[in-house]
């Protein structure tokens, strides 16, 4: 906890700090307000490489409580995918932006504006974060706190806080009372919530099944903290039952469905939960439902978007009092697949929506 | 609450009470501890009617702390049959005495016995209740508490209580806070789980839909205060959005299994709950979990004899002190479909697996 009192933890999440970023001075000055400035939209459900356009905007003066935030990295991640291809629990209001989350620097105050500071580093929370300028209310960025001069590798860390580490967090925390020493199984544990979840697990001495569904993952997983991975496969249960020694798994997390979602399901012990955060295979599952009367197993669901819409302040703010400090420290990363413009956009899709990464593909507006 | 003190509920639970029944007074004496007396055995897993067999076993002298109890009424439960069908969530212990609950009239007790008196109702509770009498320790009897005169029918209620019941008042208070006016769904609901469902929703104000397989039913259900009846089917999620007017659906309750599942988890609100408890189609369900994702599905299974191991005196009490009072006022009531003598047990398991029934088949050992 190097960089960081409680004070400066809770005041980040709540948007009261005023700590100004030092160093990396090289891209703090406004930008030509003059000059045309890229971002992404969709006008129709589809594939996102057909659907995205890259359109391009003059920089606009500020109004009253507003900011102006240059983008430094955005991920493209699947529940982005999922929302232009009209696979999503809400569909979009055409035109969109799309983009969930990131961070930026801030470019210029309105006079309104007293707990953001020109060179500050913000996170940005809401739509619209695949562009190389936001203007928006000052409520609509979280400010970082003073972690001394951020290379660029970590301002990518960071830009990928809000999504996949509160879920990775939130789904080890909101379902199961997890004690160490516990087994927890997971499937496409090569994703980022995997890796994610691998790293938050090790860190609380909970032991995880990854299950991946090609060869070759093992070592970096392990590298990370996986206890086992397995391969994907009609004899998942009798795998995991060999692995743990017949140990109980205690919780479940897919992000696949189908067969793979059954299967987890035939791998939990007696009062198992089994929770639902994606469906990647695109396919139902098959639930022996005498299992759930006989076993107590237990499933659910976790939607990010509706945490965020329904938690209180308090809950918020001891998520990323969690998170920013680990993902701060380099106790918590994910790895970055490649980086692309906003004008790359639909390059950037296509490589977000290829299986065989090992990776996040992010926006980075303003490379250098 | 005419015939109970709360004194005399909480003492019922506990089995400390010493109040003697008055009335009935014909099969108070003692048998004759010559005559041969009959039982239900099995000794393989298998089709119930084929692998049942009665024995005749002489009265034996009892031991210190037992008692002698005439066996007055006991049900037979779909969880007996699938015991000895060797469908149930554990194996029986070759040979095994069949029947779960019932009530009887204690004829003889030991010196060591103190509360329990000779004439006295009792619940049975445990096993192997198929049989002209039990000899057993005390403990295994759970005094009724001084409900007056009580003809054969208020007799055959009570020897119900303990297993369908307490799963109906277990099933609407474990899982979900409902609240009056609010909805839910249960399939079978022409089963005696699901008549006491109704009974126990409408005393709460709970609205009920109440899903069936065949015509015919819909009277009968109302009378017992069913709000709303519905023939299963594809279509049975709109059947349901149409009769609620798009209210959610907060609490399934399924015995059925394979589709009737699927389309109970289709009908539900967001945040919903889906409670299986019994599988009598015998086939496993196809859940879409991107539903349990976006709708915050949960699913949940209950099994009685988990609760009866597990729960402590207070909530064995809770749920008894609430439920014998209402059968005792006529308030909860099932349906019954026959009686048979422990010689007729084949012919009165046939009965009990058929279809079509509209009421419990009961073994009335000592039937004038």
């Amino acid at each position: 906890m190097k960089y960081f009192s409680i004070i400066t933890i809770l005041a980040l999440s709540l948007g009261f700090t005023t700590l100004v970023v030092a160093g990396d001075s090289t891209d703090n000055a406004p930008q030509d307000t003059q000059s045309r400035l890229k971002y992404t939209e969709f006008n129709r459900i589809g594939n996102p490489a057909d659907v995205l356009e890259v359109k391009e905007d003059s920089a606009r003066a500020l109004k009253s409580g507003e900011v102006r935030v240059r983008v430094l990295a955005s991920p493209i991640n699947p529940s982005n995918l999922l929302q232009i291809a009209g696979k999503y629990g809400v569909q979009p209001v055409l035109p969109s932006t799309p983009g969930s989350e990131g961070v930026g620097r801030v470019l210029e105050t309105s006079a309104e504006v007293n707990h953001l500071t020109v060179g500050q580093l913000v996170l940005l929370v809401g739509g619209g974060t695949w562009r190389d300028e936001i203007v928006a209310p000052a409520s609509g960025f979280l400010p970082l706190p003073n972690l001394g001069p951020l290379d660029s590798s970590m301002i990518e860390q960071l830009s990928m806080s809000a999504v996949n580490p509160i879920t990775a967090l939130l789904m080890l925390t909101s379902f199961v009372d997890l004690k160490e020493g516990q087994w927890i199984v997971q499937s496409a544990a090569n994703s980022a919530v995997g890796s994610y979840v691998i790293q938050l697990a090790k860190q609380r001495g909970i032991k995880t099944i990854n299950v991946v569904r090609r060869e070759g993952l093992a070592d970096d997983l392990i590298a990370k903290g996986a206890d086992v991975v397995l391969i994907d496969g009609p004899d998942l249960a009798a795998q995991i039952a060999i692995a743990t020694d017949n140990a109980p798994v205690v919780l479940a997390l897919d992000a696949v469905g189908g067969d793979t979602y059954t299967r987890l399901a035939n791998s939990l012990g007696y009062g198992g939960t089994l929770v639902a955060f994606g469906v990647l295979s695109g396919k139902p599952a098959i639930l022996n439902t005498g299992m759930t009367i006989f076993k107590d197993l237990r499933t659910r669901g976790f939607w990010l978007a509706k945490w965020y819409e329904t938690a209180d302040m308090q809950a918020k703010q001891a998520a990323f009092g969690e998170i920013i400090p680990l993902i701060a420290m380099g106790v918590l990363k994910a790895d970055v697949d490649s980086r692309f413009t906003v004008d790359e956009i639909k390059q950037a899709v296509s490589r977000a929506a290829q299986g065989g990464r090992n990776g996040k593909v992010l926006i980075v507006p303003n490379a250098d």
